[in-house]
């Protein structure tokens, strides 16, 4: 599509919110209801409104910018991403959605005017969980999906509750149910990848298929603490060596399984932690992911049994503690995933198919609706960090995918 | 040996050691030239005086209890061990040999007398290297094995340097090296065990006949941080996943190498340590310890191949820095070492030969003299714990044997 006179661009709307919440070593860290955070759902607002967008805040501090069709009484097509971000994250993991929905919904309102079917255009207020012990309080609150009982008494690490962050930032507690939604026909979300597979594939837009579910445990190995001179080998309890054995036996198995599975663990802490001590307790994170819920508890269930051997093999004891477990999205609207791909072949973008590893928003709105996400690369396929990249020339790609697809669901005669 | 009229007890005086740097949780914390060690030394040297010994203390606190023999120009045969702790330590490790060393010349001058050769115990001012980096402070300057360049500047975590601690203690800094001892033909120390062997064998002497070399080294793993949702298993570059790897196979190459050699990794520390974040950086520690140096040279220049090729299979890389290094002692003398066995087999006391995986004073004094050590049991094998425990039976019969030694050298009519 061609633009017709002047129109907002993600790149700048993208440019004008990484401004915000700026660290000085160039992260970006927007956390919910603090005064970054504020100031970027301001601009939000403001640039929703330049774009000729009619623009609403609900109960939580979600941003809508909607552009409004002739059948009043139809349900929306929505698109759209969170603003805030992890700590000392970059300036595209969500941020990004919410440019290339404004500067999408901006280009259709200039080139065709009103659509028949209403367009919005959401800025969630908070997907990444990096303030306080929850995460998707955006999208969560909206579709209804997460039940956040108790989650206004959750506190971040300074001791302030959700609630009271709610209110200092002039929000009404009490309130945060009366931000569902069951009006949106279809959502619409593009997001960087935050891996490297569109980029080892040469491709520049990822059609997503599924997103995948992911449950973390802790397992303490406890073991006994001994001299590290004066204990034979063969008298050893060591937690540590049992723990290397896990981890060696977890990788083996995820590459075994194959099939889209990953399993890592990220965090092992050693006590006493000395030299010449041997190990008498570790503690270390398990992450595992896959697009099948019956896949992870498979995986989960094997894995804690060869654990379990290991550990009594070296005399030790695991313990396994779950403490996020998430299911799986159902999958992406078959209908949309074959829009997205006759549109990217028209447009001579190479594209796959690909799973998200991540959660996202449009996970929570599959579960409600139809729902699709565009990804586009990530270069070195690297998040939650300063370093995260992604070419002007691919986001705009990716944007004019979103732009096209929207196009077809509101302004075209056959809709969805 | 029946005592004739009263004698100090070897459980006794440790009692009064162990209330000195007693630490509320039940530890025990004397370092180098503090004020519980300042305490521990004075007590020292009542005890000794109150034992009849001629007591003396050099120029950096090494205190010394003397029992003069008739043959004034004949060297001496010393026993004793070291005063200081480490943080939170036990009351056993290093204070037994002295109480037991004085208990053991009480003993022989209440019942035979002024021998005819020259018995000192000796209360070494420092071994644990628990205050500043360095240790054998004490033997390591009466045997003259350690050069300790430069060791005056070295601070410890307050920032104090030795000098400024040793000035503090009343200690003239530059007069470290005028307590080197020439005049000592035999050192014999009573310690306990610190490990399980003598438990688990249902001994209650060891009889060490050689004690450790030890090496240890940082690894540092370098791979690459990515996430743990969108980075499939093949395209990892896990620093830990290879790290665990590695410790795996350093605990079977031990094994496999027997032969008494020992290989831990007790700290590791993994970077950013996220749950959901792939590992980028691994530093674990290792502590490779045998009784020979070449041994030593040989299992870590085979781990370090192992550990390469481990790195490159992982695409990571892996960098070895040795941080200390300590030559394996010279044999324990053996003739001593016969003795030892004579006396616990005439006295009924289970024994076995043992190796020392710790470092001990009589290692060093292996390089100058004739050396011998007993161990007594470690309950557990627990050391450097508020857990440490040996019975007063099983100190009784280590004293015993101690005291039977010390007489045939001094009192003996052949000598060594």
């Amino acid at each position: 599509m061609e633009a017709h006179g002047e129109r907002l661009h993600a790149a700048d709307i993208l440019s004008q919110l990484a401004a915000i919440g700026l660290e000085p070593d160039g992260g970006i860290t927007r956390l919910l209801y603090d005064p970054a955070w504020r100031q970027a759902q301001q601009a939000v607002a403001r640039i929703m409104g330049e774009a000729g967008l009619s623009v609403s805040t609900d109960a939580i501090g979600n941003v809508y910018g909607k552009l409004e069709g002739t059948d009043r009484d139809a349900p929306s097509f929505v698109t759209g991403s969170h603003i805030d971000s992890v700590r000392f994250g970059g300036q595209y993991d969500g941020a990004l959605g919410i440019a290339a929905g404004i500067a999408a919904l901006s280009k259709l309102k200039q080139s065709f005017g009103q659509p028949r079917r209403t367009l919005e255009v959401v800025s969630f207020c908070e997907e990444e969980g990096s303030r306080f012990p929850l995460a998707y309080w955006g999208s969560g609150n909206v579709t209804g999906c997460k039940p956040f009982a108790g989650s206004l008494e959750a506190a971040d690490a300074q001791g302030v509750s959700l609630r009271e962050a709610m209110a200092g930032a002039g929000y009404d507690p009490s309130a945060h149910r009366d931000c569902r939604r069951t009006d949106i026909e279809a959502f619409v979300e593009l997001h960087i990848e935050q891996g490297a597979v569109l980029e080892r594939e040469q491709r520049e837009i990822g059609i997503v298929n599924a997103i995948f579910g992911q449950r973390r445990y802790f397992v303490d190995v406890e073991g006994r603490s001994d001299h590290a001179g004066t204990t034979p080998m063969q008298m050893r309890e060591d937690a540590l060596a049992a723990a290397a054995e896990m981890i060696v036996r977890l990788r083996k198995a995820a590459l075994e399984t194959g099939d889209g599975l990953v399993a890592t663990v990220g965090m092992l802490e050693v006590s006493p932690g000395i030299a010449n001590v041997i190990p008498g307790n570790v503690r270390f994170s398990l992450d595992i992911r896959h697009r099948e819920e019956t896949a992870i508890e498979d995986f989960c269930d094997r894995t804690f049994l060869s654990f379990s051997a290991i550990a009594a093999q070296h005399r030790v004891t695991a313990r396994y503690t779950c403490w996020l477990s998430e299911l799986p999205s159902p999958p992406m609207d078959a209908e949309l995933r074959e829009r997205l791909a006759r549109i990217c072949d028209a447009s001579g973008y190479a594209h796959l198919e690909i799973s998200s590893g991540a959660g996202h928003d449009a996970g929570l709105f599959a579960r409600i609706c139809k729902a699709a996400m565009i990804f586009v690369p990530s270069r070195g396929g690297i998040s939650h960090s300063p370093l995260e990249y992604t070419a002007p020339e691919e986001i705009e790609r990716g944007c004019d995918v979103l732009t096209q697809l929207l196009y077809q669901l509101a302004y075209g005669e056959e809709g969805l």
